[in-house]
This record gives structure tokens, C-alpha cells and sequence, in this order.
């Protein structure tokens, strides 16, 4: 088979990096183009990047001479997929690239969600506590001077776009194509989702403490929820792509797991690791609340693009 | 006026080593004696306590020498007070100790959702989230392998006692004394409480995150929340007592504060500090959400007990 | 007493703020101006300031009108001293302002060795390394994805000025003004430094390891050199400095002491913590080996001009 | 090929866990038996050890009923090789296990100077500081209220050993097998070897900063030392042990590299990571200063230990 020719958008950051990693040695992918700001363009991806990983720069990203970020510089390429690990605040030139950025980025963030929705139905409220990871502030990101020692109860930005997000994620299945090439779904819009953010001295891995509330009466039983999150294929597992991980979600019965150090990294970064699963008082507000871990960098942003790049190329739409 | 003769149980953990502090140069307490385990008994406090405050030893306290935790080693000293710094698993001798531990343990660290009672009338449904400190846990405590580039998210026991200690804390007001010299109140027994508790990397200084529902409709607003948290004068204030803070709560209006480490020791740690009040949607279950943060070992532990003692002396009970 | 009007330069930094908490209430020195960039210029102190301090903003400084940092702006006010907290990028504009910066920067972090040269002569070799604390690179600073779980091997810059300095610290003590009003010091120029300088998770606190060879043989013994540091009297307490500590130099039996977060406020960040203090092998290289820790933002910089202020004034050169 | 039958000691602890990763899938060897204190005994490894690593705990060890940490309970297994990961304190026990432990453990810890030996003679003098990582002391080890914004300056008994394990280490390369099976070397017995250690907050990794003199004179240039650490091949490399590393040093020449997070996993935790090389000044006491990464659990205990048997086994010494 031949390889798709594709380039990522935003090289140098946290994000670009971890695609790069992705990227090396895919099989259904080959990495020809790298973009990043004006100030790196024409020099080699190695003499720019600060490489912020564990794993070395693969050696078929370093010697690629970057581009500026714009569509007219990736032209002539004959790309068949462009990924996109641009900041939202410049995220609006992705408009002009074709094929880019099939995803919903932050899809499969919510998996525990929509893996409950597809058991039981749909859910009414959600109220949700994070502990987010530095990482997810971008290099050079979170001053050290702010978080040693420390949390900070606040993210700028980011509660409020949790549940119009929601709203797309957990709507229903039946999605079409917009004329820019994004998915669309109908939207889950009697949805409550509350949210509260915080940044904690974490590396990598969002924790996410969920407390939901079913339409259905009776809501499902602690032991039911574990055995649907055990029992979920995802999609990009059903079709076989090489990236998919073994087990989607990953449920933990101890009561201090998951935690980000120990179970980030789980199925290559590729599960959602779940715990703390337990049901909510007869009579009460909430049926159910749990918490899920995934690595923010890897599933959480660059992972579930080339998933669903792989899904894409699988069902022939590539 | 004539000091108070008083001892201090546990003396040798966190919480025992911050009441030594406490009682420096206290213009109504003396100390007069030190308890710990039987290992340390008959030896100067300074040769057995792994001081681990960032104040050095008093002077005061450094020369005592160490009695075993038990009632009859205390007998002799003609005590008006002894305080408990011991863990709940020793703490079942405590009710051998005469005039031991005037107060309810973790009294004022609720005391925001006591103001908002005393304005607002009562709350019927409280969703706490925690981050809860290092120094909570005791020495050693947490191992230092379990929390870096890490967080906990579970702490053993810690969520099953909020819901009682919350139904006695906001109980009605009128207390009495039962047998054993401990305050009780009438029970707030129709308060629904659930928590998720987790451990975060700070040494001190609890986040408590709190979203709740009042039982009068319509809710206070945000504006009017905070005016009461603001006006809030606690009992400790209007008796005079020495160690009363200056401002018993402190509310914040940055979006990113309170943070433990800026502002855990606020009003020289006995102050409360709270931010993020923000209502909650129309219609929606919660009206209310706001993050509250408290000095653990000072205003959560040994600083509460001697306003405590403080307040009994005002009004003559001691 | 009239007290002497003074300004800061640099004033939103991290140690222009701590300049802004040294100077509230100072009985020699008033706060007259703030200076800062140009784009804080004509704004309330307290609106442009991301105040990081564990103690609130002083309300005498809050309301101060940032200046630009050039001389022009500050002409006006009748000054009698500027302290600086200027970058040494910036920092050649500080040649402008009369009366400027009557310290050497880092004076007073070497003072352990300027206390064993006035007391065994002068000393030959010193070899250092570093694990300097994260409040030393400003705000923002070291990225936290730096930081967390893990050191750095090497601070920019900083190598290299240690020897320079230390030449000039350790030179005989016969001072001239030269015309730009700064100290000099006939230099100690035969001295060989080495330095390795590390930065580690730590938020204030630099710790200096030391091993050091005198000229005299035989060198003194440990026991010597502890006496020594404990009888030490700096300038600025004999000259009865309202800022001086009470002991300058704080030495350490415990063989785990000094430690950052426990003993950097000793004598409120003017004291140096010294420990480890063990003499070399005989016949071997060095004689004495030792750690010094100092607080990078007091005694490392605002303190020190502080101090040098309140020593001119006792002189009467102010 | 026979898979080598084999046994942990000390399997619960941090570096026996290590082990049992190790040994998952090895191609030389097969984990037969694992041994722990009698509290565990009896029980399934999976249900006794409190299991600390970020890879799941291999399904072949899972299982395993452990044994009691004494020679005759190990007696009926037919064993080839028992591994050691025991405390030095309950080490006393090893002797009297047959083919226990053929490493010397921490001597690939010393790996560069190894290989500087071998191209440029012996090395006459030794300064060593070291940031050591916390999973260097067992689990739980440190109290995270001790290391929280915190560096200690001092590891109780780590600085004694180093200069006699280094004059085995640094000996002369001809070893005879005494009666007890340990290997013993001709001591390198005129090295000076002088050292500081200290913890950090780092949770693998140890860094180690070394000032080093040569007996040969001229000593060689920064040069020369880069390359003889390039171009140095370790005899499990020579040999075509299955787990040596393609590099068994990485030599950076970027300055502030190694570093602990990015680093340390390197060739599997396999390899040394070597930075900073700078010469001394002429005339100075030191020729050469460096700064090394190894991974302490890995290449530092379990790692070299396997290395050791993979090439007793290449040798047919086993």
C-alpha cells in the first residue's frame, strides 16, 4: 500500500513534537512537510525545535527544512493530510488547508462519556473537576514560579468551552460533512455540563473528575458502569487502525488509581484509564461519578488526529 | 490576668509542632507540659521532635521534657487545658484528659458555608472537591515516590467523614455540653454532602472546591455572596480573642486566586481565603460555586483549637 | 530623624517587589517612586505588578504611579537613593542615576569566605557548585516543563561571573569610590574559582556547595573554622543597621542542614545558613569543605542594597 | 538454547520491581522464583508488592508465589542465578546463596571514568557531587514533607562508600573469583576520591558532577575525552549481550544537557549520559570536569546485574 503523504502544522510545539513521534516509522503514513512561524522557516526541524520529549527527535523529521505556516507554501506537495497542532489563536489559517485536521480535536477525551451514552443513554448533567497537566499549557507555558509548591484554580478559557464541546461530542452518532471538510453532529443541546479547571504540577496527564446524572430512570448500577467501560470497542478499534489500542478504556478497581506518573502512559498513551467508578446516593442529585486519566499530549491532541486519520484511510475516505 | 496552664498531646508531629508555635509568647496560654508517644517520654522536646517548621523551636518549648500520652502522667501539673494534636487511631485516650480539646476539629475550615447560612438560610446540597496538602497527611506521610509529577486521587477516609462533620458544623446554633466536656449541636440532618478528596503536591494549605444548592428560592446572587463573605465577622473577632484574625474570610476577585502558596498564610495563616464565586446557570441544580482555601496545620488544626481556648477564656468558661 | 526618599528601578520583578516589602515601614529609608517599563508607566503600582509575595502588597506602594526607568522621569523628586532590581540587560542605563546601587550585587552571598579570610587569611582555590533556586531567573523565567522532575546542569552566564566577582569580594578591603560612585576593591587576583551552577525545583534559596584551599599550611581545623563563622560580626551589625540580623552567619551541627525551605527566612532572609563543615583529607587538595545557603531575593539582592543603604547612612555618607 | 532458571530477591523494593521487568520475555534467562520478607510469603507477587512502575506488572511474575528470603527456601528450585535487590542492611544473608549476584553493583554507575582509564590511564584525584533521585532510597524512602521545595544536602552513608567502591572499580582490570563467587579486582589503592551528596526532587535518575585529575601529564583535551567516550565499547557490548545497549555512552553537546526527565530512559535506561565536558584551567588542580546521568534503577541496580549474567553466560561462565 501506498503511504499517505501528510505535514503537521505547528511542528515545533509540545504537540507538533509528539506527532513527529507518531509519525516515525507509520505505516500508512509518511511525514513529508513540517510547518512552524516565519522566524523557523528554512531551517532544518532539528537546528529549531526545543525538544522537550523523552524519546530523540526521530531521524526522518530532523533534517526536514520547515515551512511557514501558510497554505501557498505547502502547494506543491501533493499532500493527501495536513494535521494541525496550531494554537487556537491561530488556528483560523486552517481553513485554507485541504483535508486538514479530521478530527475533533478532544474527541476522545470524553470516551468514558460516550461510551456510557452508547450502554445507557443519554446524560442530562455533568459536573466536572480537572486537574490539568503543564503540558497542556504549551511550552514555555506555566512560569515554574507558579507552581512549585502550589495549584492554580483557574484556566483561562477553558471551562467555557467544555460544553459546547460536549454538546458535539455526545450528540448523535449521524455526522456529515460541512463544506470546510470539518465533521459536524447534531448537537446533545439539552446538555448541563458545569466545569471547574485547574492547573496542578503535573508533566503530562489530565485527570477529569466526573459527576453525571442519567435521563434514565433507574440510572445503571456502579457494576453495570464498569462492565459497559470494560466491554466498549471504539471505533478505530473496529477497523483495525494500527495505532488503536488494545483496550480503549482501561478500568481500575483500586481505590487511589488511575494516577498521571503510573498509568498515563498506558496502551502507548493511547486508553482513557478510569477509577474510582461508584454510584451517587438513592434520591440524589447525581447517579454516578468516576475519574479519567488520559495523556493530554498523545490521546488527548496528536493521538486522536492519526487515529482518526488511520480511521479515515480504513473506511476509504483518504 | 493570671495564664492558663496548658499541655500539648502529640507534640511531636505537625500539628503538635505548629501549637508550640502557637503558644510563644501567647498573652492568655502557657505551656506547661509536652505529650508524645513513650519512645520520646522523659527526654527534652528538642532531642526527639524532627522539627520541620520553618520558625525555629521556641525556646520555650525546647528544654520540656516529654511525658508519655496518658492521662496519669498529667495529673500532678494542676492543667486548666491540654490540647490534642494526636491522630484519631490514639485519639479514643483522649476522653481520659479533663477539659481536653474545647473545640470540634476542622470547626472553622467550613466556616465560609457557616457564613453563607448565617446570611443566607440553610444549604441543602454541597459537591466538595479537595487538593488537599502534604502536611495533612502527617510525618512522613505521603512518600515522596507516590506524588511527584503526580496526584492522588483518592485519600483514605477523608470523604466518608465530611457529610457528618458538615451536618454538625452547620447545625443550629444552640450547643450544649454533653457529658465529656465536647460541644455538640443539633444535626443539620436533612444536608446532602458528597466529596471526592484528592492529594496534590503542596506542602500546606487545603482547596476546597465547593458547589451547592440553597434551600430558598430564588438563590442569593454572586454580588451578594460576596458582600456576606466580606461583612462575615466570626465569633472569635467580636469576643476580642488575641489570635483572631483581623479578617476571618478573604475574598478574592482575580480569577486565579486563592493559590496555597501565596495565600495560605494570610492574616498569619488563621484567615480563610475564597474565590471564583460564581452562580450557577437558572434552572440549574447548583446556585452557587467558589473555591475556599485554608491553612491545614494553622486555621484547620492547631490555630482553631486555640481560638477555641481563646473564646472559652473570654467568656469566662475556663 | 528625617528619612532618606528613595526610589526602585525594576520595580515589577521579583526582586522589586521584595525591594517594595523591605521599604514598608523602614525607619531610615521612604519609598518615594516606582520605576518600571514603559508600558507600565502611568499606571497605579498595584494594576501593573504581578505581585508573586506570600505577604500582601504594601499598601504605601500600591498606589504609586510607575515611572519609565530613565533618569529624566525621576529628576523631579529631590532622591537621595535608587536601588535598582534592573536585569543586567538593562542595566547600563542605571549609570545614569546618581547615587545608584551603592552595593555589589551579590555581596554578601559570599560572606562565609569573607569571614575565613578575616580570620586565617587569604584563601587560594575554591571549587563550587551550585543548586540555585528558581526566583534566581525572574518571572516568568524557567519554564515548569523544565523543572518538574528533573535539574539543570547549567545556568546561562553564570559560571563565569562567579571568579570576576568572588576577585573582586575577596580583595583587600581598602576601598575607593571611582567616579561612577561604585566600590572598588584592590582585587584578590592569584584566587582560582571553579563553579558548576545547577538550577533545581526549588522556589527561593540558593544552596553553595564549597571546597576551598588556604594559603596558610596548616590550614585550619573544623572546629576552628565553626568558631569562627559563629564570632563573625558583619559591618553592618556593628554599625548597629536597623535591617541587620542578629546573626549573620547561622551555623549548622545537624549533618542534613541547612535546607531551603526550612532555613531560608532565618533571621527574616538575612541570614547566611552554613553547614557540613568538614575538613579535607590530609595531604589532599582542599582543607575544608562546607554548604552556605542564602535567600537568593533578600539577602541575595534587595536585602544586601538595603543594607548597604542603612550602612552609608550610619557612615554619614548619606 | 536452555533459558538460565533464576530468582529476586528483595522482590517487592523499587529496584526488585525493576527486575521483573527486566526479565519479562529475556531471551537468556526465565524468572522462576521470587523472595521477599516472611510477611509476604506465601501470597502472589501481585498481591504483595505495592507495585510503583510505569509499565503493568509482567503477567509471568503476577503469579508467583513468593518465598521467604532464606537460602533453604530456594534450595529445591534447581536454580542457575538468584538476583539480589536486597538491602544492604539484610544483605548479610546473600553469602549464602550459590551463584548470587556476579556484579558488583553500581559499576557501570562509574562508567565514564572506567573508560577514561582505559584510554588515558589512571585518574589520580576525584571530586564528586551528586544530585541523587528519590527512588535511590527504597519506597517510601523520603517523606515528601522533606523534599517539597526542597533540596538535602546530605544522603546518611553515601559519601563513605563511594571512594572504596570506586578503588575496586578503578582497579586493575585482571579479577580472580574469591571462594564466595564475588568478583574481586586489584584495588586502584592511591585514588583520592572526596564527595557531597545530596537529594533532590527528582524521582530516577542520579546526576553526578565529577572534577577529575589524570596521572598523565599533559592530561588530555575536552577533545580527546569526547571522543574516547564516543568511541568507548563496553565488553557487553563486545560480547553481544541482549540487553547492552547500542550506546553505553551518550555524550551531549548541547550545555545544559543531561538532564534527569529527558534523558535518563536513554537505550532503555541502558546507557550513561555524559555533558559538559570542559577542560581545567592550566595549571589547575583539576584536568577535566563532566556531568553524568544514569539511571539509577535501571543501568544503576537491576540493569547491571542482568548485564552481568547475560555476559558470564556469552562467557560460559554459567
Amino acid at each position: 500500500m501506498t503511504k499517505k503523504r501528510c505535514a503537521v502544522l505547528g511542528a515545533t510545539g509540545s504537540v507538533g513534537q509528539r506527532f513527529t513521534l507518531l509519525l516515525e516509522d507509520h505505516p500508512q503514513l509518511e511525514l513529508i512537510a513540517l510547518g512552524a512561524s516565519a522566524r523557523s522557516a528554512g531551517k532544518p526541524y532539528k537546528d529549531v525545535v526545543t525538544w522537550k520529549q523523552t524519546s530523540p527527535i526521530p531521524s526522518n523529521s530532523a533534517g526536514i527544512v520547515v515551512r511557514e505556516c501558510k497554505a501557498k507554501h505547502f502547494e506543491d506537495l501533493d499532500l493527501d493530510l495536513v494535521f494541525s497542532a496550531l494554537d487556537s489563536s491561530v488556528a483560523g489559517q486552517r481553513k485554507r488547508f485541504p483535508r486538514l485536521q479530521l478530527q475533533l480535536r478532544r474527541r476522545r477525551c470524553r470516551l468514558p462519556i460516550v461510551a456510557l451514552q452508547a450502554e445507557f443513554g443519554r446524560v442530562s448533567d455533568v459536573e466536572v473537576f480537572t486537574e490539568q497537566a503543564l503540558s497542556g499549557a504549551g511550552y514555555p507555558g506555566v512560569s515554574t514560579m507558579d507552581i512549585v509548591d502550589n495549584v492554580i484554580p483557574y484556566i483561562s478559557g477553558e471551562e467555557d468551552k467544555l460544553e459546547p464541546e460536549a454538546r458535539k461530542i455526545l450528540g448523535s452518532l449521524a455526522t456529515v460533512n460541512d463544506d470546510d471538510g470539518d465533521l459536524t453532529v447534531k448537537e446533545h443541546d439539552t446538555l448541563n455540563l458545569d466545569a471547574t479547571c485547574t492547573r496542578v504540577g503535573v508533566s503530562d496527564g489530565h485527570m477529569v473528575y466526573v459527576s453525571l446524572r442519567f435521563e434514565r430512570r433507574p440510572p445503571p448500577s456502579a457494576e453495570q458502569v464498569k462492565a459497559a467501560l470494560r466491554n466498549y470497542t471504539s471505533e478505530v478499534q473496529r477497523l483495525g487502525c494500527p495505532s488503536a489500542p488494545r483496550r480503549a478504556i482501561v478500568v481500575f478497581e483500586e481505590a487511589d488509581r488511575p494516577q498521571p506518573r503510573l498509568d498515563r502512559d498506558l496502551e502507548g498513551g493511547f486508553a482513557v484509564s478510569v477509577g474510582r467508578i461508584r454510584a451517587g446516593r438513592e434520591d440524589g442529585h447525581f447517579d454516578l461519578r468516576f475519574v479519567a486519566l488520559s495523556h493530554n499530549t498523545t490521546v488527548g491532541a496528536a493521538g486522536s488526529s492519526i487515529l482518526n486519520a488511520e480511521a479515515a484511510i480504513q473506511k476509504g475516505l483518504l
